[in-house]
């Protein structure tokens, strides 16, 4: 049967959103093959199937799962054998929790951080107006007011992150000697700043950087 | 065997610490019937059989075991056949995160908002200036103008506890179904307010408020 991640495309084919990101590394760690499925932010009508406009969806067969937290659990529950994306259910119900913390206090950091790189470098041209009007919209001000590419705005997420640098410096991963889907909604957001900026918008050095190099590696084949 | 664990005491023989109160719930969690000793800032002697200077301690017959996440995984180790504070390897590491989470990002805020009333209110008289000191050496400033008890710092303090008050909104205990450690630790923090300030530093209704009430009723005895 084949399973499909429908993802948020930018310029020159970038895949950015950290949502997707997520998705597409739970897929990757339960060994999933999937065809990875493009869509613009203009693109709404391709996915007009999911009864929603938001991406990550999956399509699994018949079945057609949106959220990238529902997508995550979805996969736990119909894919048992394979490797585990959380542990127990504590496990599951604190990743859940690292996963809101992530969405409600540090993506706003992220967010000042970047994005006015993400409209300037990667949305796709058909989309900039589409873009720039539903953000204003969020943030109350222009996006280039609201992301002033400060040094400060940088220092904010690097504080924010201060506990995640202490625990991966004692140990590889977040949830302590192997990877589960805790990394991958960080490294959502680490690849959402890394595709997007020119800036290091994550530290340059130290736990975080060498834990990224970790996950960056994790699927990638030998020949 | 007798337990004991050695608490910070403050006027009135109030336990205020957050970090001594992770370990009393921690016992309570494991049925492990412990005697509580009090130990004021001036009392070092008291402890010096631990060979450093902070409460909690647990004394489990010969074994002494200090600092309050070790104590906590120094239980889960050795009483397996009681309640799991913890859950599985992953739902431990992650608990370790939130622990740290806690510590590095909340009490800050936290102590902005009631170190100003620690020192007034519970802070027994001949450690006050003891207390003074020591904590005016790691703010930099006066205790007085670090916490000014004002409105603001309690909206911060909201704010960060954000994603816990959309967890509490939709599942019963941090962990999911049943209490965990991860309960405990944030419990800790909100037993440190609730008894040091006349003010509501805790939201006072919600989410939180609910779940707080939940944790105080775990433990008592049915009459």
């Amino acid at each position: 049967m084949t399973v499909i991640l429908y993802e948020l495309q930018g310029k020159k084919d970038v895949r950015f959103s950290p949502y997707c990101w997520r998705s597409r590394m739970a897929l990757q760690h339960k060994c999933i093959n999937a065809e990875y499925e493009p869509v613009l932010f203009s693109q709404k009508e391709k996915i007009r199937f999911s009864k929603q406009t938001l991406v990550p969806i999956l399509q699994d067969g018949n079945q057609v799962i949106t959220d990238s937290w529902n997508i995550a659990c979805y996969l736990e529950k119909e894919y048992p054998e394979k490797p585990t994306l959380f542990g127990d259910k504590y496990a599951q119900s604190l990743t859940k929790q690292f996963n809101l913390w992530m969405d409600i206090s540090i993506h706003p950091l992220l967010a000042k951080c970047i994005m006015a790189d993400v409209l300037e470098y990667v949305v796709a041209d058909r989309d900039k107006e589409y873009f720039r009007k539903s953000r204003e919209k969020r943030f109350g001000v222009s996006i280039e007011k609201y992301s002033t590419r400060s040094v400060e705005d940088i220092e904010n997420l690097h504080h924010g992150l201060k506990s995640i640098s202490v625990t991966l410096k004692n140990q590889p991963y977040i949830a302590g000697e192997s990877p589960s889907y805790a990394d991958y909604i960080l490294f959502g957001s680490y690849k959402f700043a890394l595709l997007t900026s020119p800036r290091n918008i994550f530290p340059a050095d130290g736990p975080i950087m060498d834990w990224a190099n970790r996950i960056s590696n994790l699927f990638i084949k030998e020949l």
